[in-house]
C-alpha cells in the first residue's frame, strides 16, 4: 500500500477558539506523522485543522457537500465535491483509517453513527463539548464490543494513533 | 398536491416482540390515516410496520440498500433500491412530512440526525429502547429550537400526526 | 410479492409537444396496466408521463434531486428527495424493474447507461430524438447480450412489456 | 488555492495494451505537470493511469466502489471509499478541472455524460475506441455550446491542458 495512513477530523463548522485550537493541534499532530487528513472541507473544526496540517506540510483532502471544487475551505490539497449536500456525511464517515470527533452538532453525529456502523475505530476529543464528548467511552449500538476512544489531550490522540494505525516505522519517529 | 403525507418509520431490523408491537401499532394507524409509510425496507420495525400497514390498505415504500428491488421485506408496494448501502440513510432520513422512531441502533441514530438537520418534525415512540428513548424529548443541537416529539402510546401519536401533518378532512376521520 | 411491477420512464424537462404526447400516452398505458411509474419527478416528460398515469389512477413515484418533497411535479402520488443532485440519477436509473426512455438528454444518457451497468431491461420510443432515438437496438458496451429494444408505438411499447415484466394475469386484461 | 489542479481520468476496468499504454502515458503526463489524478480506483484504465502517475511522483486520489479502502489498486496515495457502488460514477465523474476519458463503456459514458452536465470540460484520447473515440468533437446534448475535445496524442494533451486548466508557471515548464 502506497498510500498514507487517513484520519477524518469530524466537528462543527462554527466552534468557539478552544475547540479550533484543539482542531488545530490535531491537524499539526496529524501532519507531523505523515497521516492524511480528511475533513467535510467546510469551516470551523475542519478548516482549523486543515489549515494546521496544511502548514505542517500534510496532504489535507476536503469533501464537500456541492459540487463546486471551490466550494472547499482553501486548505485542503486535494477537494472531492459531492453535490449531495448533507447525505456526504456517509462519504467523510468512512473515508479514513480512524476518525476523530472535536465536539460536533447533528452533522457530527450522523458521521459517528455512520462510522460506528462501518467499523472505523472513533476517537474524540475530551472537552470539547457537543456529541463527541457526549459519546466519549460509549459504544453507540450493541454491534460492536469496542467503545468510543476519548483522548483528553494531544499526547493521548498519539498514543490512540499508534495504536489503530498501520504507521510506518518512519511515521513513528 | 396529490400525494398523501408521508411518514418514515425507523426503527433496527431485528427488535424484541413488544417493540415489534409497537411498530405494527404504528404502520396501522398510519394506513387508517391514509398516511404513506416508508421505511428502510427491511426486516425487524421496518417489516412490522410495513406488513400492518399493508393489512391496513396503506401505501408502503421501502428504500433498500442494495440496487436489488427484490431486497425488499415483502410487505412493500413500492420499492426504491439505491445501491449505496447504510448510506441509503441519508434518503429514509427526509422521505417523509414526519420520521417516526422506534428504538433504534447506530442506523436510526443517523437517520435522527439526518432528520434533524433537515428539519424533519421527530417524534418517538416512548418505551421502545434504543436511540429512540434516549433522545426523546431533547433536541440534537441548537440549529431548531423544537425538540423531538415522544409519544406513550398510539393515542399521542395519533394527535401528534394530526398537529405535524396537513391531514385533510377525509384522512382526520 | 405484493408491489405492482415498476416502470422508470426518462426523458428531457422540457421537450417538444409531439414527445410530450409520447409520454402521456405512456404514463396512461402504465396506469392501465397497474404498472408503478417512477420519474426523477420533474417537469417535461417527467410531469407528462405522471400526469396521465395519475389521471388513469396509477401509482405515481417521483425521485426529485433536492432534499424538498415540495420539488415534485403536482401529479406523484409518492416523493423521493434524495437532495443528491443530478446523482440522484443513478438512483431513477435501477428504479424500475424496466427503463423507458423517451428522448432525452445529457442526464437521459446518464440514466441509460447506468441501467444498463445494473441489467435493467430498457425500452425507447422511436422517434422521440435525443440519446433514446440514437441508442435505439444498440448495446451500450459489450457486458450485456442484448440490446436496447425499440417500440416505435404503444401498441408495440405494450407488447415490448408483457415480455419484460412478470405482469399478473388481472394485470394483462 | 492551495490544492494542484484535479484531472479525472476515466475508461474501462479492463482494457487492450495499447489503451493501458495510453493511459499510462496520461498518468505520467499529469505528475510531471504537478496535476493531482483522480480516478474509480480499481484496474485497467484506473489502474494503468495511477501507476504511472505514483511512479512519476504524483498525487493520486481512488474514489472506490466499495465502503473499503483496501478496494482500492495498489497506485493510490489517497483512497475515497464511497459504498455506493456504480452510483459512485456520479462523484468520479466531477472531481476534477478536467476530465479525461480513454476508450469506456457504460460507466465511462455515464461519466462523461454527467460530466457533461456539470460543465467539466472533457478531453478524449482518439484512437482508444469505446465511448471516448463515440463521443469526440461532439456535444452531448445542447445545454453547452463547447463539444468534447479530442487529443491524438500526448503533446495535444499537453496543450488541451494548458488551455483548460489554471496552471501555475512552475507547473508549465
Amino acid at each position: 500500500m502506497r498510500r498514507a495512513p487517513q484520519a477524518v477530523v469530524i466537528g462543527d463548522s462554527r466552534a468557539p477558539r478552544r475547540v479550533l485550537q484543539t482542531a488545530a493541534g490535531v491537524g499539526a499532530l496529524l501532519a507531523r506523522r505523515g497521516i492524511t487528513l480528511v475533513t467535510g472541507g467546510m469551516g470551523g473544526v475542519m478548516a482549523a485543522a486543515s489549515r494546521a496540517a496544511l502548514r505542517g506540510g500534510g496532504v489535507v483532502v476536503g469533501i464537500v457537500p456541492s459540487v463546486d471544487l471551490a466550494q472547499a475551505n482553501g486548505w485542503c490539497t486535494v477537494v472531492i465535491p459531492t453535490g449531495m449536500g448533507h447525505a456526504r456525511n456517509a462519504l467523510t464517515a468512512i473515508a479514513g483509517d480512524v476518525v476523530i470527533a472535536i465536539g460536533g452538532g447533528a452533522g457530527t453525529l450522523s458521521e459517528i453513527a455512520l462510522a460506528w456502523i462501518h467499523a472505523r475505530p472513533i476517537v474524540v476529543m475530551e472537552g470539547a463539548g457537543g456529541w463527541g464528548d457526549a459519546l466519549a467511552h460509549s459504544e453507540v449500538d450493541a454491534r460492536r464490543s469496542s467503545t468510543i476512544t476519548a483522548c483528553d489531550d494531544l499526547d493521548a490522540l498519539d498514543v490512540a494513533l499508534r495504536r489503530l494505525l498501520p504507521l510506518r516505522r518512519a511515521q513513528r519517529r
